[in-house]
């Protein structure tokens, strides 16, 4: 057995997601011989997190201030929206740095399984923030069950609203081989084929 | 960009052996999700192994106390020092439930390359344990270069003292196979062979 506080420290690690016991072993170790600088850096960094992030306001992504970076830029679009499931999802997106527009964070998707309904999600915001100055709500949950269904579920409400709803493409990824994707993917690529032009 | 807050978290994650950006990334979105008790607990955890794991002053194993539990247990057998790299090596002897002799850990071994030498392993204290009480020492170090090498130099110095020195047996792993083992293991089980009895 190793000593009460390595033995705590050891199930803290255990508790992240996918870390076995030898994982969560090498983790603490590593802390052990850490110096005392980056302990406490550690522990400082658990607390600020804890202690300062919230969620914005206007569109639920995580951010230390009311609003969040994106939504408190002046030069960001705010006719179009973008609707995605996580907060980690939007770092995607931005990635690509072709989308000027801003988002909004559902937290989760709808899931029958795992007992996620509508209420449960961040949809209240969402339609509270269409008005007539929205010209295109983009949805761009998951290519999953879930993320399809809540599509769908958000689809027709937004509709009653009048609004330009639009669905991410799904299709084979970039630089994928056509003899490795499923048949949902090929489907949904021959389904969305386009002239050349 | 993440709030700071949550970037210095990914970073102190990514600190920790073999994580990466995305792992980091889902560790610390796991630390933002959990409750203010297990965060508390986190911290709590990194600051107990920081100010109350020391190294036991007699084989050098972690401990709370001055001595760890194994040499302040009055049943295990003081005559025999099972020499190992690290502290977790004792866990793994342990698990076999085998010895009841003592241990002593070097926390490392000889490396030229790494630029470790016998003075920045616990080798002294290792030589102001042997009296005539002292059976056996023996050698546990890994079955690598520098375990071999440490466990070699030991085997030199020890002879000195006049005490018996064993080195754990090498030679195929118990369920592994002939066609998977690596020259080196053969050799070493051939060399090592004895009379079924």
């Amino acid at each position: 057995m190793y000593p009460k506080s390595l033995e705590n420290l050891i199930q803290c690690f255990k508790t992240l997601p996918g870390v076995g016991a030898k994982t969560a072993e090498r983790y603490a170790f590593s802390i052990l011989d850490s110096t005392e600088e980056e302990a406490e850096f550690f522990m400082k960094s658990i607390l600020d997190v804890k202690s300062k992030i919230k969620h914005c306001s206007c569109c639920g992504n995580i951010s230390e201030e009311e609003l969040c970076e994106i939504c408190a830029d002046a030069n960001r679009d705010k006719s179009m929206i973008c609707v995605v499931q996580e907060s980690k999802d939007i770092l995607a997106m931005e990635k690509m740095k072709e989308y000027t527009g801003v988002y909004h964070v559902l937290n989760g998707a709808l899931s029958s399984t795992k007992g996620i309904m509508p209420e449960d999600l961040n949809i209240d915001n969402l339609l509270k923030r269409i008005d007539e100055n929205i010209k295109e709500v983009i949805l761009a949950t998951n290519p999953t069950m879930e993320g399809e269904t809540t599509a769908l579920y958000l689809d027709k409400l937004l509709k009653s609203k009048d609004v330009y709803v639009t669905r991410i493409a799904h299709g084979l990824p970039m630089g994928g081989h056509l003899d490795y994707a499923d048949e949902l993917t090929l489907v949904k690529a021959f389904e969305g084929r386009k002239k050349i032009v």
